[in-house]
């Protein structure tokens, strides 16, 4: 899908949601284990319940590869039945990755050909080669790792490596510097255009948003983070948005864990429908609709 | 595997080879298509001719995932296949994960239990939760990237962010500063230990082992980029070798991909014994053995 489709979408549907597939099978309903592949079921269900409230959803890969190939296989059918919406949804591949060129060629086979992905998440520490056989794939996107939302990001993305001690050290209180996040951001945007990058920001690190946006002002952003990790939606949107929206917002387990039971599907399009809804009025109140 | 029983395949077998089964779809020879399970068959004659010579086998996910469900079930009968020995080799899932902690214990799942592996590579940019999951699993390793053997590993591994344009400002030509990857060794090394931690370290850079050993002298590296990539096994062993040897060097496409014909196996087994006889004679000038 190409930036211009997903903007359209974004406008049709009053949402800048996506939904994350993290289908942890010993979290899904007891009930679906009935059918032949209960990972599958459930997502079908909430595909079919939320798709008029979500223009993405992204699967992450490592909760299907915890069942080995059963569990490929429950990711495989998940892309081939978002297929059908392929001109109303975006899919990512949350399968962070990054590897020599030669094994991204594999990497990027695996997603964008086998699983015919529209993105995927990929992680920046090896460089240019490990993400440019992603970036040959015409409509589809890259989506870097730069301000991550766990609390463990601090460990290296934020860091100004040795400088404070040092001026410290030289009696110097004040200093120019930027954090990895942000030398990550300024590199790779040269390897491709927010026609098919995009970056990774945290919910949970909304103000930095601010000098994000500074250097980005154009790409999208997808944002985990809201919900069950504890991100604003409204901070994101505050310092997130740019004026043909530019935000993912992802939600995953705060919406297809809404319920254990029966109605799971039908809680799950309730909490998307709530969530749409703000982002109806964020995106109002923004005039981009 | 434990430590312990590591070394003592390295003294059995005087060898520190690891084999990389990059078993590319593509490159394996033509007659092994009349087996059900080619990419599966192809590892089986590849590790039956070079077990002797081999202390460790590592394959890249990323050449399985290339081909879907299939792909992974070639890499479950791969390790499966390995299980019965062992106690002789030490096996890497060469996947390069690295998420959230929630995620990562997923991706743990996947490596640590359904594969069945002794050791994964991860990819740091994520920090410490994205990698604790792995670390709880007994005599299982986790293996951090740090400096890689690709040309792009100094986007950002080798990077002192802003700190030579600051100090040349100021007129200090001389600076202490260490790159990424230095950091990364210094802050990781304390989540767990050298029974439970290894990092990876190309070949293509084997005089910034020097600098490496004085930070972790004990631990063990995982040595691609010798072969294809231009590394020297030389160089690696005079920069990089400990008392307990210290080093697991990989091999992937120099080996496997010897031939392209009926004697692949053959061939296969006269490049790693080779290399076995070179190192042999490493670890008796370093009196290891």
């Amino acid at each position: 899908m190409n930036r211009q489709a997903l903007i359209q979408n974004i406008k049709n549907k009053k949402s800048f949601l996506c939904i994350g597939l993290d289908s942890d099978i010993n979290k899904i309903p007891k009930h679906l284990f009935d059918h032949e592949d209960p990972v599958f079921e459930f997502n079908k269900q909430i595909i079919d319940s939320t798709i008029e409230f979500a223009v993405a959803y992204k699967p992450n890969t490592a909760f299907y590869e915890s069942r080995g190939a059963k569990g490929w296989e429950s990711l495989e059918k998940t892309f081939n039945y978002l297929k059908q919406f392929k001109d109303d949804v975006f899919t990512i591949a949350d399968a962070k990755r990054g590897d020599i060129g030669n094994t991204s060629n594999h990497h990027a086979l695996a997603l964008f050909e086998n699983l015919d992905a529209d993105a995927a998440t990929i992680a920046p520490y090896m460089g240019e080669d490990s993400v440019t056989p992603f970036l040959t794939y015409k409509d589809k996107w890259v989506i870097i790792l730069a301000l991550t939302s766990n609390k463990s990001a601090s460990d290296f993305q934020q860091l100004h490596p040795r400088t404070p001690t040092f001026f410290k050290m030289l009696g110097i209180k004040k200093y120019m510097s930027e954090s990895l996040y942000e030398t990550v951001i300024k590199k790779s945007m040269k390897w491709g255009s927010h026609n098919n990058m995009m970056y990774v920001v945290g919910a949970t690190k909304a103000e930095k948003l601010v000098g994000i946006r500074k250097i980005i002002p154009y790409h999208f952003l997808l944002i985990p983070g809201v919900g069950s990790q504890g991100g604003s939606l409204h901070k994101v949107a505050h310092y997130g948005l740019n004026k043909q929206c530019g935000l993912l917002v992802n939600s995953s387990r705060g919406i297809i864990f809404s319920s254990a039971e029966k109605d799971f599907a039908e809680k799950a399009q309730k909490s998307a429908k709530s969530i749409q809804h703000q982002m109806k009025d964020i995106l109002k109140n923004r005039k981009i609709i």
